[in-house]
């Protein structure tokens, strides 16, 4: 007799919808239908809609035990509450675990969601039985989670990761909460287009920044095109640039790339190795592994659901 | 009845010299005289002597329990092997360790030294008690040591910390490793120096190396000399740009400050503080304090002694 893996629910929640999935193990079984967070006038009313569909969700599937939400900003991990979200107003200073257990009573936890796709990645993917790990998700935002001998790094007020936030330059780019030269603000999604905008304006090519997203500049340096070449080696250049922080400080034996940039693939993994390699002493070099993440859009619905079960105590 | 605490011998082991003493506690209570590494034709001989003053001192200190070894290089602290040091010609892949076994039978770890210097800092000094801490020291070198949920961090290679190796620039100055931007290379004290005589000789000002040193420095920028304060700020500001780094991805809630530099006092830590906290979001800095060492050129020998009395689990 075999008995079934406690199932969870993990809730994606990104900039413009919310994704609600079942999770068993490594696998979303079930899919709702998403939210639009337009569709809402406030948090509490979008936390409504994220409960029913969790309520929804247990209907049609039995032994349901835990439920993850992973969020688009700084969330303290140990108390549930979010800080703030970059993209989505009307969200600081909300305790949504304790909002979500008044409409639901399902164990319940709130994450970052970087950290839920690095759960996913160390739990049940690429970083599978490691012990230190750094894991970065490329896109419109640049995020992170860390594990240090077997722990989930999350700090003094369990807001650690925040890899698109360190700094790439002294005097660089005013970012979001004004620091300087955040690598998010050099390697996010619109700064690639904007750089790859410019270096085309500059070589009189007219380029819409549609026509210079990163799937686009993937397309154009794969077929040679010596521009979009050069935007993905001077990403790679900023980005081996904060991961020689991570490696100087952490000392890790993997890292773990996701997120739509990473689907370049060697056009940027290719010049990262390299130039983060070159930088990094003997024992920071030894044995590391650069890999891509194993999970894609699901990362984060897998990664909070897993992170509840575990949080409960179920697996 | 009182039982006296068990005793450990720390060894620091200097750029050009190498001090020995007993430490009881937080206190050294014998030192012995200094070993100079030029007197030693290699690192065998160097060994020897260190071994025969831990038997000098044992002889005239009973009760000691362990020796514990700090470095100034790369170390990995699990197999007790240096890998190499910055500043010591004949000290790459020396597994000092085991060649202290064989001299002395007393339980013996090897660290680095500002490992050592931040393990006295989170065990008996300024961070005493608290879970999430950065330690760094300001010298020659900068050197730092990490502990996140009480653990202290080394990493897959037990070689974690080396916060003056992080970048401060992407493109920066090459350093040691060939890493580009290294903290250490902007703010150690030749480079604070070299700064400061070319402050000053762009206003047609003659002065040494020695005249830019950071004691003279701080000396006066406390007389009001405005490119001796300028120097302070500007080195405030690249600290800040590597502490950046460490919040974000470790949100730590202590900062501890040590080395010669640091002596420097408001002079950096007031422009220190502003420069960090601006740059942080919330969570990252409620409740962060930023704060000079307790110990000073005895943190080295008193970290390395407590790690390896702790490792032998006398204490």
């Amino acid at each position: 007799m075999t008995t079934s893996p406690p199932l969870g629910i993990g809730i994606d929640f990104g900039g413009t919808s919310v994704k609600c999935g079942v999770v068993s193990g490594a696998e979303v079984i079930a899919l709702a239908d998403r939210l639009e967070t337009d569709d809402y006038p406030d948090a509490g009313s979008l936390i409504d809609a994220m409960a029913a569909t969790v309520e929804s969700l247990r209907k049609a599937h039995s032994g349901i035990a835990a439920v993850g939400i992973g969020m688009p900003g700084f969330v303290d991990f140990d108390s549930g509450l979010v800080h703030n979200l970059s993209n989505v107003p009307g969200w600081a200073g909300i305790p949504l675990r304790d909002e979500f257990a008044k409409r639901c009573d399902l164990p319940c936890q709130v994450e970052n969601d970087a950290n839920a796709m690095a759960y996913a990645e160390w739990k049940l993917g690429a970083a599978k039985g490691c012990s230190h790990v750094v894991a970065l998700t490329l896109g419109t935002g640049v995020g992170g989670g860390i594990i240090s001998h077997g722990i989930f790094i999350r700090g003094a007020k369990s807001a650690a990761g925040e890899l698109g936030q360190t700094s790439i330059h002294w005097e660089g780019r005013k970012g979001a909460y004004g620091n300087l030269g955040a690598l998010e603000d050099y390697i996010g999604n619109n700064e690639l287009a904007a750089e790859a905008q410019f270096a085309y304006a500059r070589r009189r090519i007219e380029k819409t920044l549609a026509e210079c997203q990163p799937a686009a500049l993937a397309e154009a340096a794969s077929a040679g095109d010596g521009i979009a070449l050069a935007i993905w080696e001077d990403a790679a250049r900023k980005l081996a640039s904060g991961l020689v922080d991570c490696c100087y400080l952490l000392n890790p034996e993997i890292i773990v790339i996701g997120g739509g940039v990473s689907q370049a693939g060697n056009l940027l993994f290719a010049p990262l190795e390299e130039f983060l390699f070159s930088q990094l002493s003997g024992p920071f070099k030894d044995g590391l592994r650069i890999v891509p993440a194993h999970f894609g859009n699901e990362a984060g619905i897998i990664g909070a659901a897993r992170l509840s079960l575990e949080e409960a105590g179920v697996v």
